[in-house]
């Protein structure tokens, strides 16, 4: 019997906002070994604690077992929710252990953030250009998103004051090392849009998942620190310091939130993996850790630094970008504003690809942007797929 | 600075509908050591396998580790989607790969099911008694719940019918050992409820994460076993068969349903953990795990029968109850219309607690009913609980 399909009609309205990532297509296009990909958000596997973490399952499985495999907490282990808070950055005013709830990546806080705070038509401001998995949960659940002007410094005050007028729900931002422009925020943009912020009623979302992976200097403090923390949401995660593959992030927030939040996720998933929390929670307690990502700092500024070598000696005048000062990602510019899909097609033929820009635009708009992972493959890989991405630019 | 609460005008609509359940509430006042907790809906994490799980995740970390950490593809780990497949019990119509989708738990199918199907004011059927984590889901989306009537063979096909009617866009059964009745539906009782659901066009969703428990004989075949697929979504869980805390579990339906659940998925938390993927896959694909269901079995079974004997020592003509053949939990109903609610206050005293029944039926509803769990107690400590509990109804 071949299955019919379910009718449109039975399906929710907000399923006709639901889009795919083209990022998710193109990555199954290109899990070849013949393509160098920098189109993925992937940290570099071989990078990856794989020794601390399997000598800390064996220890966490061998004396706390039964706790680690059983059901727990909606709002996340304890000792792990305590490392958290301890390891926030200066000024984050979320410190107690009933304004930390653990989520299943940070992701998931932002579906629940959307389920909270947004109904159909809701406005939600975002950065030009944005995180592209914020603008699927948003679009999804029905917002509007509307995208604020940005430069090198980061979302332009006077926009956002204007913007703020329409009082929208939610503003989202991710200052420090942004996917995908890499772009870090100055400190003096940051004071300046918390004293925009602290004459309207719109929550803050602060997403600061790259805070760790800085390369020349240390970032300058998050948007939320100093703010009031009714109106403050921040974001972390362990994607990019220890492992993507456990899902374990956090949501930091005022108390009432943090408990309306841990009711939500109760609907949601009921808790974030057991498992996956004990592992952190050891790593974090591990002088590993800090060894681990101070290595991890120093293997991706040299990534970076291949990336950007490669680009200057290949590809000089045909491509503007911005040697980014941590995070995982370049992003650059065509030149003379040719169209960065119609070079993927080519690119692919070459056995290279990437992120055409305008999914993190817009519609429409952004079309001659590009964003370069710089984490994934190592520096003479990095160049193989400059060359390539060369002769692809060559042929347009 | 004392943080200020944000203004309940910035929540969206569906918070109003955002209900903690009591049995998470009850779980923290009842996590001490003299209570006797028969309220929860834990597997014995006596009987976890966790050498196992640990040789596992040694060989899993070993020989694929970045892989098993590194982010995944958001429908599931291609050969454990094949293995579930493989597993899935006779005439389930979704066994190619484009018809499992790997979700967080068997909650978060039902999230992503409500969030496809679900606009608020929209109407989902459920059996009196229902699993109260469903509840949660469908009226945080706004739904409207309507409890259809049961007997002892299941819901009752005549007001299923009536029911259809109105073209409800959902279904929810649990027809194998429900969480909270117990209730194994008839065979027969199945046929006729498959017939009254091929004339309408509501969708069926079945959860099924008992099957696998059952202790006198195997329950029959599922209800979507032979129906349209179409108009049936199947759900099933690892964490009753191997152990809850990775939170592994899935999603069978026709390919559209689950390309559109994927879609969902992606935007709600990109994938579920891959190291809990990664161990689950062998661990279905070794020896132990048969054997390990298997000991469950006769586990459990000792358990429901320690149970069920106490209380035929201690409660007879005090309370009602039905021996279940399988699944987690016995339900019980007071005599004499007796509040389970109040009986709880005084069961604590005792150092006894349970889930009063009333959070499973539709408001004021199922008061006189109550919640006992015989899997997570060993026998002795189920008799002490069934004890303390006479004691608690004897001061009534």
């Amino acid at each position: 019997m071949a299955p019919s399909t379910p009718s449109a009609e039975r399906f929710s309205a907000r399923v006709a906002h639901l889009q795919s990532s083209a990022i998710r297509e193109i990555l199954r296009v290109v899990n070849r070994a013949d393509i160098v990909s920098l189109a993925g958000g992937l940290p570099g596997a071989d990078l990856f604690p794989v020794d601390a973490l399997a000598r800390i399952a064996a220890e966490v499985l061998a004396t706390d077992g039964p706790r680690a495999l059983q059901y727990a907490e909606t709002e996340g282990h304890g000792g792990l929710r305590a490392r958290i808070a301890e390891r926030l950055p200066a000024g984050v005013p979320f410190r107690g252990p009933d304004e930390i709830v653990v989520t299943q990546g940070s992701q998931q806080g932002l579906d629940l953030l959307a389920k909270l705070f947004l109904d159909p038509g809701d406005e939600v401001l975002v950065e030009t250009p944005a995180y592209v998995g914020a603008l699927q949960v948003f679009r999804f659940i029905g917002a509007k998103v509307t995208f604020l002007p940005c430069d090198a410094e980061g979302a332009r005050p006077d926009a956002l004051a204007e913007a703020l007028r329409r009082r929208p729900k939610l503003v989202y931002l991710t200052p420090t090392f942004q996917n995908p422009s890499g772009v870090c925020w100055s400190a003096r943009r940051r004071a300046e849009v918390r004293e925009v912020l602290a004459g309207g009623d719109t929550l803050l979302v602060e997403d600061d998942p790259y805070r760790a992976l800085w390369y020349d200097e240390e970032p300058p403090a998050p948007i939320v620190a100093g703010m009031d923390p009714a109106r403050a949401v921040y974001l972390g995660s362990f994607s990019k310091t220890a492992v993507p593959g456990l899902r374990v992030a956090f949501l930091c927030a005022a108390a009432p939130l943090v408990r309306t939040a841990v009711l939500a996720k109760q609907a949601t998933d009921l808790h974030t993996n057991t498992l996956g929390q004990h592992l952190l929670h050891r790593f974090l307690g591990d002088p590993a850790f800090d060894a681990h990502v101070s290595g991890l700092r120093r293997a991706y500024a040299a990534r970076r630094d291949a990336l950007d070598a490669s680009l200057r000696e290949r590809l000089q005048g045909r491509l503007e970008w911005n040697r980014p000062a941590g995070g995982m990602f370049l992003w650059a510019r065509l030149a003379g504003g040719a169209d960065a899909g119609a070079l993927l097609a080519r690119a692919l033929e070459q056995g290279v690809a990437f992120v055409p820009g305008g999914e993190f635009h817009a519609q429409g708009e952004g079309r001659d942007t590009l964003r370069l992972n710089f984490t994934h493959a190592a520096p003479a890989r990095l160049a193989e797929g400059v060359a390539r991405l060369a002769r692809a630019i060559d042929r347009g």
